[in-house]
């Protein structure tokens, strides 16, 4: 009986039933007042979860899709990005930022560790000549499981004059963001984390200021251009064809988590991962972040225990129990497993992965 | 009654349940061996229906995401591109162009109407300094239903030796291209065309002389960077998160188109196309494209009847037959009508909205 495989991976997370069978139904035709009516209804919901006034625009593309055609729509060549780099998608947003012509200075910390606010203001307090364009970060970093303090980095970035640029792709859905009260100025996120969805729809919200040096952008290319979104969501409608079965899902998964309410789904991503993290440490395993405070909510990475393999687990918790968690990445690749608990994730689904790694462990000890 | 709609537009194309249902299952991890085994056979299958020895890429996104991809690739400012243009997609092609800080030379004919090869000939000799870097076309022009004769344009730009970057949205799957015999140097498509699944996918494959183009793209962007997606496929993977369950759907589409097998695949294409268009004339109506020698076999334009509107025909199909065909574009909207004939239609799908369409007309008239 191999068809009842739980996703404990920080995306592609699982997907309700009732979403996957809206998905199922024959395409609706795009330029389609029916269309429309629902779009206008998921933009409504969208600017609900992200807790902005602002437009979200839904792009058909990944995740990186959105970080992409937030620097794309921003950068000409030769401009500078200071990147915050606690691990692989803070990374990312220095080579995108690279791949426009940007020059990318990193602030880098051990992976694991979060940055240092006064670190940051430290840094721009330098820049006093303001060559310092935009200033890049990942909130729930997802290959190691830290989260970084983007209420009080964005408001260091305020002062000095920067736009900041915000990676929430494992945090939008799951841990609380204030783009309007944070002063975030651009935020994106994709659909397989915490919306509840397959992979294939990616967000990006972007305030007045970003607006006003998206205007300053000589070459912002076609396919991610802010302003043609803009003008379309004005329509009611969307540039190019949108990705209509991945948006039937997402409406109705923006209804059940807008059923549940913003606390309430914030709340469940807490006190589901602290109780994993907790029922871990129990069993002896050590975190890969250790302190509470600055772990995300969204994913746990954990280190094996002495003498038991990264994929001992991995394929035992597959084969045994058909349940899939996440290896580490790059440099963390069989160091750390990691185990997501965003999106459609509930106390049972903690419990279950706790037990079959405890057996599964156990298994492998003996 | 109104659950049974008939989509008769030009994308997004009817699904096959078979297909819908695959796509409805549960995401399947895409960092695993079970999901790169299923990639792989896309791959494949995909390079038989582009009739092409090199790579397929696929991106998560709309169709207009792989032109973009096409020419960010390939185009640093100020360089000089022509873009034949018989169409709102082939115009499409010179405004990405200038996206990019590149300088677009537009070859208009009345729309409606296709490229005659004299003319590029004729400009393209005269182009004694080889200034022109790229030629852009489109193959069939979704929004005229006019077909260009991309075998002959692109052997003359071949002999010029300048890139033939191609849109084959509407044809691939359609009606018969071949990259590698004609010399197209850039072929891109999207996946709610004839690729029988719903929007969300996008395709682009790129001869090796365009490789040697890329490789001096100065700002190629990230997202869409073609080496990013040739290293990956090496590695039975995608460089972002893949749209997953669209791909486990074109999966199984890929299947069922194979097993037709390619030349009756463009055999129904093209007697569904000429069968329409016959029952159209028969009924007195006028196409917008009349030589069948210039028509697409995946979208046919038609004028209303003297006296009736296109509003009407269409209002009229939509609620006494539950279905749907496309206005106009543009300066086309209210003046012609278009009935997509591509992806997953029979020739019973034909012969229904023929009848439905005398229906309707005769009770218009009455």
């Amino acid at each position: 009986m191999k068809d009842k495989t739980l996703l404990m991976i920080p995306g592609p997370t699982p997907v309700p039933e009732n979403v996957l069978l809206a998905m199922a139904k024959s395409p609706v035709p795009h330029r389609s007042s029916e269309f429309s009516a629902i779009f206008d209804e998921v933009n409504e919901d969208l600017k609900w979860l992200f807790q902005t006034k602002n437009d979200v625009f839904i792009f058909a593309s990944s995740g990186t899709g959105a970080m992409d055609a937030a620097l794309s729509n921003l950068l000409n060549p030769g401009d500078k990005v200071l990147s915050l780099v606690i691990g692989n998608f803070g990374e990312r947003w220095a080579k995108i930022a690279e791949s426009h012509g940007a020059i990318a200075e990193r602030m880098t910390v051990p992976y694991g560790e979060v940055i240092n606010p006064a670190d940051l203001e430290k840094r721009l307090n330098e820049d006093v000549n303001k060559e310092i364009k935009i200033v890049t970060m990942t909130h729930s970093e997802t290959s190691t499981g830290a989260v970084n303090d983007v209420k009080t980095l964005c408001e260091i970035i305020k002062k000095h004059g920067a736009l900041s640029v915000v990676d929430g792709v494992t945090s939008v859905g799951a841990m609380d963001i204030k783009p309007d009260l944070w002063g975030i100025d651009v935020l994106v996120s994709g659909s397989q984390k915490g919306f509840m969805i397959p992979p294939g729809l990616a967000f990006l919200t972007a305030d007045e200021k970003a607006f006003e040096v998206h205007k300053q952008c000589k070459y912002p290319g076609f396919y991610f251009n802010w302003s043609s979104y803009k003008k379309s969501l004005a329509q009611h409608t969307t540039p190019y064809t949108p990705a209509v079965n991945l948006i039937i899902a997402l409406h109705t998964a923006l209804k059940m988590l807008k059923r549940e309410g913003l606390e309430n789904i914030f709340a469940r991503h807490r006190s589901n991962a602290i109780l994993l993290r907790n029922s871990l440490r129990n069993m002896g395993l050590k975190l890969f972040v250790d302190d509470d405070k600055k772990a995300s909510y969204a994913v746990t990475s954990v280190y094996p225990p002495e003498g038991v393999s990264v994929g001992d687990i991995r394929n035992s918790l597959k084969n045994d129990y058909d349940i899939i968690v996440a290896n580490g990445q790059n440099d963390l690749k069989d160091k750390i497993f990691r185990i997501g608990t965003l999106g459609f994730v509930s106390e049972r689904d903690i419990l279950t992965v706790v037990s079959a790694l405890n057996a599964a462990i156990n298994k492998l000890k003996r």
